[in-house]
């Protein structure tokens, strides 16, 4: 079964600092025509900076809308016209201070398709160099060090509750880990 | 470094069908205040049925935002006042018609905790049972059953960009396969 929705106008409810919401009629494939409700969100990146001891640098940041502390991969927003492994090298400079050698692609994912147009770009970084982090005005976060398989059981013990996060280490495990 | 930010006030900006968008002002600990804009969201489930032959029942489903068919586990929202559980049940129960004797906590992921207040709670199902699907009016999905070597096959071939799907399949392997 081949089903399309197909877009007839829109308009924008809300403009914000990061999303925007958009509330558009579109017309299913029985004619019902229905309305879309789509935040559009910039798309960010999302970087797993693992040096040669199997040791993973991760950040913890205040997430507002959960009043938590989360451990999360180095991660940030895409920049108008940027592109994914341009940001991914600043965000890991930006939050860690790392440059690294190799950015191993780990694939995209759509946070919430439902409704949301957000993508993140997932990267693995490999042969690391010390910098010096430049956080943003107003940025507060720390940098851990855990290995990976400390990692790991953190994610099976359900300590980790950030999606990005999941996929990246869980796929880092698969390509360094599993299929050797 | 403990870091909090502290809720001074807020306004709803959006009120929609799915979300509601929230701008508030919170006091950073630097004693600066900051506007915060969160999407609220109800949250919902995911649930991955698994078969004793190792098959997975997936649905496919076409994701306004994207203009994309996607193919992911069934999935939906849960109701105001419902437990994530019997959400769980209605929704496996709605998309692929299939009861479980078994549902499997794979744990919960906050899906854009920068932004979002969307929770996720993931399960695996076993000991299914044919029922009967019964679709809401306007949804509109395929049931496909893949195997689950298969799935992580598509995973690794980047072919599943759904990030509650790509939990769901990367926990229920290490699950089943790799703590044995």
């Amino acid at each position: 079964m081949e089903c399309i929705e197909k877009r007839l106008d829109g308009e924008v409810k809300y403009s914000g600092v990061i999303v925007k919401v958009r509330l558009d009629h579109a017309e299913l494939e029985n004619g019902k025509v229905v309305r879309r409700e789509v935040v559009e969100h910039p798309g960010g990146v999302g970087i797993l900076p693992i040096d040669g001891e199997g040791n993973c640098y991760m950040v913890r940041q205040f997430r507002y809308p959960f009043s938590q502390q989360l451990l999360e991969i180095p991660a940030g927003k895409l920049e108008y016209g940027e592109e994914p492994l341009g940001c991914a090298v600043r965000e890991l400079s930006e939050e860690t201070g790392f440059e690294a050698d190799e950015l191993i692609d780990l694939g995209s994912c759509y946070t919430s398709p439902g409704f949301s147009s957000e993508v993140l770009h997932l990267y693995l970084a490999r042969g690391l160099h010390a910098g010096r982090a430049h956080l943003d005005e107003d940025e507060f976060l720390n940098v851990e060090k855990h290995s990976l398989s400390e990692l790991l059981d953190m994610v099976d013990r359900r300590e980790i509750p950030d999606a990005k996060t999941v996929i990246a280490l869980l796929k880092a495990d698969r390509l360094l880990n599993r299929k050797a």
